[in-house]
């Protein structure tokens, strides 16, 4: 079953306290696209600007990942430059340059528009939308957001999120979008407003997920070398969703598997610099530390 | 079989963003104490002043908490005054009174001599040791410290650390004492310090434990409500010896099961100010929220 994901496609430029990258393939639809692709078919629907190059294609191509809903456009990529601190979990946004991803309206293809699973990436709620809007068929679509549009586009974020199934969300953001500090109320809170599920994600302390009936807490894959967290959240949702698609087990029990699936995919992302883990990973290397994970959190059996 | 536990009996002063206490019932010990009452019989090593209240030894002696290790001198209770922030797990000590404690050395009742389950609570290592010279026998010894300690008697702690089994720590502690930033090799520094299991308490994100051969990760027990933060970790650390020693079970699997049984006492101080719900709380209620977590944490069954 395959999996469709809406987002940016970039180039990030990224400084570690262990080092630096200039101009590396990034972007939420990159993440989640390489994550998702150990498990499931996955197609992609973005943009980019003339001055990509051909051998992020390629990759993209090799892992098996539609292309056909990514769109070459006039100009420069999506850019982004951050700085993370010596508390790797702190970083700060040096540059920003949307690029050809403003004024981008999302045309899925038409073999697209009979989409199973679709993750909707970190976008303006306007641009998800109109996704939305052009999918014919859906079992499940994933949301994710970020604080910029809970400030600047609430009234569009809220409609959106009347017509998803789960909302993959930090705890930052949980916050912001509920008006609560404590997370079990925000997650609660955030249930009203439409998803059936709620993941909370919380970086290197691992993810909370709520709906109406269940609540599950796993922690995450504590790692020796965290060289650069930028794109754990998608990989977390690639992992997630694919799994998911794979399995097609929505039970409660399915879903917590496909958390830790996603912890486990996120795990080895953060391991190198950009997206360079997830092409070096193997699926049997992410099955036997899915294995070591179920060790390290069993206390049940 | 019986826990010994040394460390302070205490007045606190407690400010949140949901209310304030004045001159409650505080201290590592008290915490401690009270938190593996639920479990095992428990022995107090302390120091009390004139102005400490019959009524909270009252209290501890309803426990069955042994009370012939408290000395009572001349002079005040230590007292401790302290503010929590909008976000709880950011506290300021705004007062903080030795009183009795400064030169006090603990003196074990002959009976307590024999110890087998041993908590040195967070007090000067010098005073830690000195207890563990006075015991004849013990078969687990579990220590705690804090920043002050790592910082001014670094010395006396490593030799403190040399002669315990187990280091239960919160996260901060382990970067300063270890010198690294991040948590596994942090732990896996001290563990080279001389205890044989390292427990890491990151609050609200849970608990990690580490050993030469696993590591254990858990969440903690998501709460609506956290009203006041104070003693959550003496309580973990209470329920977690206490839950050993009523078991016998140090194996893996009885060190995993503890440390959830001591996430869920503390769940329960957190309730309320100070230690009233641990007062409240019974042991059915305890066991229901252990097969809570259980199902909370489940992806393994």
């Amino acid at each position: 079953m395959s999996v469709l994901v809406v987002g940016t496609v970039a180039f990030d430029s990224i400084e570690t306290p262990f080092g630096s990258a200039e101009r590396i393939l990034g972007g939420s639809a990159s993440y989640f696209a390489l994550a998702a692709s150990f498990f499931t078919p996955v197609r992609i629907v973005g943009v980019i600007g003339q001055d990509f190059p051909e051998e992020h294609l390629d990759l993209f191509s090799q892992r098996g990942i539609d292309l056909e809903g990514i769109k070459r456009e006039r100009g420069d990529t999506f850019h982004w430059r951050g700085r993370y601190h010596e508390d790797i979990n702190v970083r700060d946004t040096l540059e920003l340059h949307l690029n050809v991803l403003s004024g981008f309206v999302p045309q899925l293809p038409d073999r697209y528009r009979d989409a199973e699973y679709v993750f909707l990436g970190n976008i303006d709620p306007v641009m998800q939308m109109e996704v939305l809007n052009q999918i014919r068929r859906m079992r499940l679509v994933v949301c994710d957001t970020m604080d910029h549009w809970i400030r600047e586009s609430s009234t569009e974020l809220s409609k959106v999120l009347q017509r998803i199934e789960m909302l993959v969300i930090n705890d930052s953001e949980a916050r912001l979008l509920s008006g609560y500090n404590n997370i079990v109320r925000a997650a609660r809170a955030i249930l009203k407003m439409g998803p059936k599920v709620v993941l909370i994600k919380r970086g290197e302390y691992g993810v909370l997920q709520f709906s109406d009936s269940s609540v599950f807490a796993t922690p995450a894959y504590p790692l020796e070398e965290v060289f650069d967290p930028t794109g754990a959240g998608d990989s977390f949702a690639g992992g997630f969703l694919g799994q998911l698609a794979r399995s097609g087990d929505q039970s409660q029990r399915g879903i917590r598997r496909a958390i830790v699936y996603g912890c486990v995919v996120a795990s080895f992302t953060v391991e190198d610099f950009g997206v360079k883990r997830l092409t070096t990973a193997s699926l049997p290397e992410i099955e036997e530390r899915y294995q070591r994970f179920v060790q390290l959190t069993d206390f049940h059996t």
